[in-house]
């Protein structure tokens, strides 16, 4: 069989580098139209395919998704590995999982060996730390399509799913205030987390709707259990505290539960309480929990189905149109409001 | 650099499949003493040298380690994971997961996957589902170095790490005959699992060390929190209900715990209740459940590093001699008892 033309070819050709040529084929802002042209008209000549189609030509495909994810203790998680799983597997892949453990390092680790093993496409939540994301560019510049689902980024030409985590917070805050709660306090993510700002601006916009004032004195940082447990001990022993509590998630939710009986203060008498998640740790805290589902399950479907759509498909699309998908969520009402 | 010599190049010569040669290198019971005669000493002749040697000496490594795990939600194994990881990244080794979901069927991919990957060594613990240990004798034969964990086989020529599930069940049923439990149920896993095996064995003994006598329709199967409940629901209306329970695992525990709270029987006043696993579960659940530690972070160090240590040695021992490694475990007393 004939060699297959690369990217390198052109590079060569052309006195460009690899990077440069990708990004022309696939009509990168970044790149001058001239430039672009010149590239594209020289590939034609070759005869160049993408990567990915001559590795299929060859029945090279390894049938084998890459996964990279923050943790998999977290349900949340976990649910949507199971969720990717279910149709990876009905579809022949096969998938591998790798754990960032929420640090940049591990996930540009992760990155090279996902790029190693060859793998046909990847699924990237990306980590707490992540602020550069030229790590999942190379993939794209591999021909790898890629699909970010519950912690995204714009700036890159690839899928995205997400839960409407602004509806749910929304949902929570209002929740909270039809049973009288009059001064909510929100446990919030970092901010420079697409779920930690859509989180507080859904909460921000619930008080609005029912023109209570927003107080940045009730907003803390707080989205592990531990942290929760010690902001909760301290507005808890406020001469005034909040009467409602929002949090970022259903183990800060719980934490403080946990702390206000400590206190002897009553959860829903004294305090009511919602989380996020539906975790199954909400079903057996005590009182069970409020807490909006994000269908995890149901967002790592749509990710995988969304992937092995550009799998499918002959070519990488040109130029490349992103698909956004959000999953909405809902509100379980339970015993701690 | 002159082509390394194969199992194939042997196998053609002496017109043998390439697994007996690989069998015959490996000093194979099922393969003749003569037959093996024959093999190494063409190997020696050819100058024959394992794969895996050759790879390192193409400096060919992958720097990766396949996991192959039943479930990534379970605490214990997020926990083993999580010790597994730690040890690797440590030593520049990058992990790939691969969940079976307790299916066999999935597993065999797994492997396959994890084959087609060309991993330095692979960390396993097999599926409920698992019977047949072939797919597993192929990576050994591919000179891939295995270690299993929690879930493990003597049948097979590799290393072991497990926790010590007979001692873990001996504490734990000591304890609740300890603190006055005169009739003790224990929910249990299916028997064809070693953990199911040695922790109905621990709980067994306990009884036996305190002269009460074992009552199998004390014994149940239900290792889940569905199945848990659903059994708890019979045995604690039966007219003479047990006042302790022994659960293999803490979710098992804590649905003991919810079912006998709507019944309106008191835990620790009218029954006690002990599971296994130290899960975030048994922290949460009220009252906070008595638990054995299980250290799965510690167990997941362990099978990384004497998988570390066989990728390390020169060569495959030969004959190979399995190290079995056994984690003591703790009893962790809270208030459920």
């Amino acid at each position: 069989m004939k060699r297959q033309v690369t990217i390198k070819d052109i590079a060569q050709k052309l006195g460009l580098s690899t990077s440069t040529i990708s990004r022309a084929l696939k009509d990168h802002p970044d790149i001058s139209p001239k430039t672009r042209t010149a590239v594209k008209e020289l590939a034609a000549l070759l005869g160049y395919r993408p990567n990915r189609i001559a590795l299929n030509l060859r029945n090279n495909s390894t049938n084998t998704i890459g996964l990279i994810i923050p943790e998999i203790e977290h349900y949340f998680f976990s649910a949507i590995i199971n969720g990717i799983e279910e149709v990876a597997y009905k579809n022949d892949y096969s998938v591998m999982v790798f754990q960032s453990d929420e640090s940049y390092k591990r996930e540009v680790i992760n990155t090279q060996a996902v790029l190693t093993n060859r793998v046909d496409g990847v699924l990237v939540s990306f980590s707490k730390e992540t602020k550069d994301f030229s790590h999942f560019q190379k993939l794209i510049d591999n021909e790898i399509p890629v699909v970010f689902f519950d912690r995204v980024i714009d700036a890159l030409q690839a899928d995205q799913v997400v839960a409407d985590d602004y509806q749910g917070a929304f949902l929570a805050v209002n929740h909270l205030i039809e049973k009288g709660c009059k001064r909510i306090a929100h446990f919030a993510a970092p901010q420079h987390l697409a779920i930690g700002k859509q989180r507080l601006s859904g909460y921000h916009d619930a008080l609005l709707k029912h023109t209570i004032p927003y107080d940045p004195d009730l907003v803390v940082l707080a989205d592990t259990f531990d942290t929760a447990r010690k902001a909760a001990h301290e507005i808890l022993r406020r001469p005034e505290h909040p009467d409602g509590f929002f949090a970022v998630n259903d183990m800060a939710a719980i934490a403080i539960i946990k702390e206000a009986k400590s206190l002897g203060i009553r959860v829903p008498e004294d305090i009511r309480v919602v989380g996020f998640e539906n975790s199954k740790s909400a079903a057996i805290s005590e009182p069970e929990l409020t807490t909006v589902d994000q269908f995890g399950f149901e967002l790592g479907r749509e990710a995988c189905l969304m992937l092995l759509k550009r799998l499918k498909s002959e070519e990488r699309e040109n130029p490349f149109k992103p698909i956004k998908k959000v999953i909405k969520t809902r509100l379980v009402v339970r015993a701690s409001t």
